[in-house]
């Protein structure tokens, strides 16, 4: 099952459905009046209600007549983890032994297209670069979640691209913000996958690629702080909300890391693809 | 002129309104179809239409019949700008040169208070301390906002104690995000000032007490960077959008740097204060 937010090319309607072969289900036309985005079904925890007959429902729009939207029209928090799988400290050859906690930062919305838009390189930078992702969304609310807990509060699973301007996340000695931020020089989607047992996330295959070139290749057993501990952790200090979102940390294999640095350029293909999830696939072009 | 966000006291009212002596004019009864919060005023640019006549409204409840709420229900993104006033850089003790740009950091609703409410300190910590600032609140959507436009896109300003827990800033190398979000940390208050003219900003005085004993004590003259640059250089990377909010830094003095260093505990009562804003007051009590 695969949930979209998307909009009609000819513009005239912006509504969320099923895939179905090539095809759309339009939902939003069907039980608008009672979820009008995707948020709302989210909000509700109602994705599973949802599922039960509606894949027997006819196509309306084909693949080639929609334009992929970011799923949450307006998520909740979006947290993102920093080094999260192995190697990536040697990666960054700083000397520094494990962490005990991870880094955590923050994007906004803004900074996100949704699949098949095009990824910004922006007019400040020539070192946009890619960062795959696994991202979870948040489906039932809690503070102080137990670990043994943690994964019942997931609704949802997507991709992440989770962009970065390499030059302006250190333009401060502490905190990434400024180069996690560029408009639109990440993405989210293609889809919102229901997580409904433990295997769609446990022990997956994680890759991006540039160009069709294979960058980064993981699995997510493989990762240093789990799904379930980093629910764990930021419910420590903040409540988890549905509509919230983290992305859960990236592979070693960065484009910074190569000598010399390999940076992201226009007509640049990325695709981020996980087993049961699908491909994220954006084209970058300079903004402007 | 001062909006308030507020809640009666018998929790049957939400709404806003201006404060006129000891009381609350209720606006939200009066306008509330056209603008349901203050949120919606400020996406209209409308709170300087609104303060015409409204002023001679008669009073609807007694201040002592509300509780303050945040100004805005659902602000858009929360940036904090780190170490912004002359020695606190010395202060850190840290040997660094001045910095080329500020460090920016982001807090989440949920990590506010409003003025009056308790500033909670959680179980996880000792060391919840304080940081008095002076908070705007953007009226006009822009991207690369040149600084001499950018005094144009504050639509109020207000007051915010960014209350930190400060073991928790450094649980990971890079960024503060878990030690500056814990819930109900921070407050943000009392009221939006709608900004008409330079001088409310350009060399006002900001304090910090607690218990009455002055612990911050500076004028935004010195500010490292301005409000305008801070505006200008955010507005590089994201879009500006109505709603958004930039708690703009502190001065020296927060109770981390004494030593021993000085926590917050239950009981103290801190008091963020400016010329021509007001006083934003929270009294600190343990969460539980």
């Amino acid at each position: 099952m695969r949930f979209v937010s998307f909009s009609t090319l000819d513009g005239r309607v912006k509504g969320y459905g099923l895939i179905k072969g090539q095809g759309v289900i339009d939902l939003s036309k069907r039980v608008g009046d009672r979820w009008p985005t995707l948020d709302a079904i989210i909000a509700d925890n109602a994705l599973q209600t949802l599922t039960a007959d509606a894949e027997n429902l006819p196509v309306d729009y084909a693949l080639s007549d929609i334009q992929f939207e970011v799923p949450l029209t307006h998520p909740g928090k979006i947290l993102c983890v920093g080094v999260n799988y192995p190697n990536r400290n040697a990666e960054y050859k700083d000397n520094q032994v494990a962490a005990d906690y991870p880094s955590l930062f923050v994007r906004f919305p803004e900074s996100l297209t949704g699949h098949l838009q095009p990824l910004l390189r922006p007019a400040e930078s020539e070192q946009l670069d890619y960062e795959g992702e696994i991202v979870i969304v948040i489906g039932k609310a809690g503070r102080r979640i137990a670990q043994n807990d943690a994964m019942d509060h997931i609704a949802a699973i997507t991709l992440g691209n989770e962009g970065t301007v390499r030059d302006w996340v250190r333009h401060s000695k502490f905190n990434v913000t400024q180069g996690k931020n560029f408009y639109h020089s990440g993405a989210i989607g293609p889809w919102l996958v229901p997580f409904t047992h433990a295997a769609q996330l446990n022990d997956i295959h994680l890759a991006t690629y540039v160009n069709g070139e294979l960058r980064q290749n993981d699995r997510t057993s493989n990762m240093t702080f789990s799904f379930a501990w980093i629910i764990a952790y930021v419910s420590t200090f903040i409540p988890l909300n549905p509509g919230d979102i983290i992305f859960t940390g990236t592979p070693t294999g960065a484009g910074a890391r190569f000598e010399p640095p390999i940076w992201l350029k226009p007509g640049d293909v990325i695709e981020v693809q996980a087993e049961g999830i699908g491909t994220l696939r954006n084209v970058v072009r300079d903004e402007g």
